[in-house]
């Protein structure tokens, strides 16, 4: 990732003449556009856009675009970031036993597609301890009872912040998680769901598939929220499945597209193609 | 399609030797044996297998093999059919107002990709009459309303009986059927619905799809059954669809999606390639 | 399709502010931008634009628009397109024996799926002549032999004219062109063939992809060029195959792929999505 | 797996009763048939079948069924091994630089997907030496020069015999293997390709796709022979791409076809799913 490469994201009412504007006050900046993306939802009446763009001009950098953009973002009334691409996304991971969702972020991020850094693991078994600490990370266990789980959930939150966490993300960590978690961290948390939701929404949803019989199987990475399993989408993956996959079948073959469908959204996520309206989530792909 | 060929299903409960006694039989009866599919449930301790065969040597064909199974067939208590593949099934379509699923099944009929007869289309809207008929085909629009469906229901089970239907394919009938037609034509209606079940059951699905934001929509063939969009799943179709997609555009992507699900469904069906065993349908496909 | 939408399509070398600039162009015109789509080709440093767009205030319409970016587009070095989304393209469909890609295209154009006029169906065999006209469609025969292969592209060639063809589509049309009449209608030419190039380029590609034991088969939707099965690739279809599928099957699965790669394919072009640039299509899909 | 598990693969000229002569010796040895497959290539006239059953009523296990089947082996001329499920097989990996199909093959074997033991990794390069050490296994490196290849490939050779490897991977290797070599491993070196093969057979397949502008890359498992990238295929992947994936970003995506067609290729292998025929793969899946 170029370090000259900011991100622009950008959504607000629709108007005539935004795109234009918008990717006029960049070229009068000095940036120079790599990538851009626009999208105007009639339905809504709302326009979304992701301009990445060049700048050597500049002397602070980002610092100086923000200002700049400040203005026009008011006049439009628009919800905006400015981001520098290179900076690293700090990410706490959330796993409970299973390993394939960890492991593939592991590997993901080793090797250099996806730009986060994972200050610590968290899990309410102690099971995948070992595997996180031999990769050099740090690894907490947080048991979790009924009783006591909006006090272990402070305790997350606590080292959340102490580790400055810009997003968390539930690898397969099979705990609903209390609605002021959700709202703390609104957009910032994204799970992934072993199933095609909305079918299968809640728990053992590749038993209740195989009992559906259906034909293909699938993943949906989302972000969470305080309603279970139905926060917006941001990816989902899957895959052709027959009579003779029992469970044990459908659970191997739907881990990969819980990897894969992770691995993309957390990407997308971290690369700021992501905005989301209302329910829906926008998604300029790469 | 070659007129020796014949064609066993057979499902019954588990037993050691089944396989080993179904094809003894085939090659006892002096059949050469063309496909071979054989599936055990081990959750349900069930069964299930297809044998293709070409045969020359027996005078009556089909009946010969039929009364010879008839023994083996009830020592290990099988449902079990012999068909001469080449036979066509007799299919009355049922139709609304859309015409895409309609005009695959016409052009697969034409094409010889799917070896049926088709007596008879009938809708409960006049609109696609003229398609039909220009097709060479009788048209029967059977007006509905709520207060006259239970009777119009009897008209078409009387048109289907007069035309010794062996099957009915709802290509986007729009309305529930009454639970004694399912049942008197039990795993014999076959329904394509425009969502990839479980997700989306019931009206609209593409405007469900697009309001949760899904990432890839679908359609679904099955057996109706008096439950709506429930009964046992035979083929599944997916395409990736995007935020742009408003709800035109999932339609669009639908149709193709409806078009092939439907079209592949009814051949497992037609060729006895589908087994049906509670919810589940075990289907061999080609 | 909007009376009022207008469809930019611009490409040109890059240099910074073009999307400012062109956006800026229907901004100041009065142009409601409803689509928006943008691609820099950095390794050859291009600029590709489509811009969709609503106007009610020039009185001329396409004619205003296309004056007022003359000179932009001289400025940028620019190739460009205006035109209104509603015009339907005039398009003469060339077969030979096969009426499944035929069929396909006849059917998306009675939809509306595809904004197409059919003045002319041309073929080299007579077979499907009878389904041309019943669809109420002109059919020439142009019988080809080798020696006389040059005359009868003359005659085609001259058909086309009559008929002021704007595209040509090779729907399963199983001859090679000479090479000046693909340099006549270059970029208007659009071909299905039916494997996954450039694997198993030019005659019989199933029979070769069976002989391979390839895992998947395909269809390219692609523009012609002089060189055999070579041109921009404008999409592409897949389908997973298995052992037990004959050449018979094959080609039965591979028709499902040439329909929906060509469906896509002309509605892309026909929508103004395609950009050509080099042996490369930039493809701007819905 | 169960330790009772026993898998016979056999392969043979066809002839009437085969399937119902192989599944008779298995009942009468007093296994119980858990999966059974069976093909019959009507081109070659070969039979092909793959039975999983289970056993407690022999002494000897594996060698009685041997013992057993070999003279009905003998009187239809087959190609058969039977072998216990659960003994793992002795699998090399041989890799150069990149990680990715390496870190694939060390994630299945962990999880218990992939029944093999690694009792060493070979690297023409030093590169990954420390990723393999650190999981606990074995790492040679064995420096490539065009000149002392040869001599290399005796020292590779000489380190599979000591360590009784029934299966070589090449997990990305990027040298040319001699001849020599494959005859000595023939159906027992399994690769990697970067591309849909056929397609970009041979070096640098992302950069080609990316020049020819493809609309799908892919991955291609197969057998290595002394002809490059052309022995019998056992797995492709494929996905999506568009005009705006640089090279970096096919190769991105490429990557994640290569680690699922390599992953399920591999367990195919290995759980005696795959019987080889010419230049074909007969694979029953699972």
């Amino acid at each position: 990732m170029d370090e000259r490469t900011l991100i622009l994201k950008v959504s607000c009412p629709d108007a005539v003449g935004l795109l234009s504007r918008v990717t006029g006050f960049v070229a009068g900046m000095g940036g120079n556009l790599l990538e851009a993306h626009q999208f105007t939802d009639s339905l809504s009446g709302w326009f979304f856009a992701r301009l990445a763009f060049e700048d050597d001009s500049q002397p602070d950098g980002v610092a100086s675009y923000r200002s700049g953009f400040e203005p026009l973002a008011r006049e439009i009334q628009a919800d905006w970031t400015i981001r520098r691409a290179s900076t690293p996304v700090r990410t706490v991971v959330m796993v409970s036993r299973e390993d394939h969702a960890l492991a593939e972020i592991l590997w993901r991020a080793s090797s250099g597609e996806l730009n986060v850094e994972i200050p610590l693991v968290i899990s309410n078994h102690a099971d995948l301890g070992p595997m996180v600490e031999d990769s050099g990370l740090s690894f907490l266990h947080v048991p979790m009872k009924a009783a006591t789980k909006d006090q272990a959930f402070r305790e997350i939150h606590a080292a959340c912040q102490a580790v400055d966490a810009g997003l968390i993300v539930l690898a397969r960590f099979m705990q609903v998680l209390p609605a002021w978690f959700c709202e703390t961290y609104a957009a910032r948390i994204i799970n992934i769901h072993h199933s095609f939701l909305p079918a299968f929404a809640g728990a053992d949803p590749y038993r209740r598939a195989y009992e559906r019989g259906v034909k293909l199987i699938g993943a949906t990475c989302h972000y969470a929220t305080d309603k279970l399993d139905d926060g917006p989408i941001i990816e989902q993956e899957v895959v052709r499945v027959e009579h003779f996959h029992g469970i044990t079948d459908l659970k191997r073959h739907g881990r990969d597209c819980e990897r894969l469908a992770l691995a993309r959204g957390l990407r997308f996520h971290v690369e700021d193609r992501v905005l989301i309206h209302g329910p829906r989530a926008i998604v300029f792909r790469d």
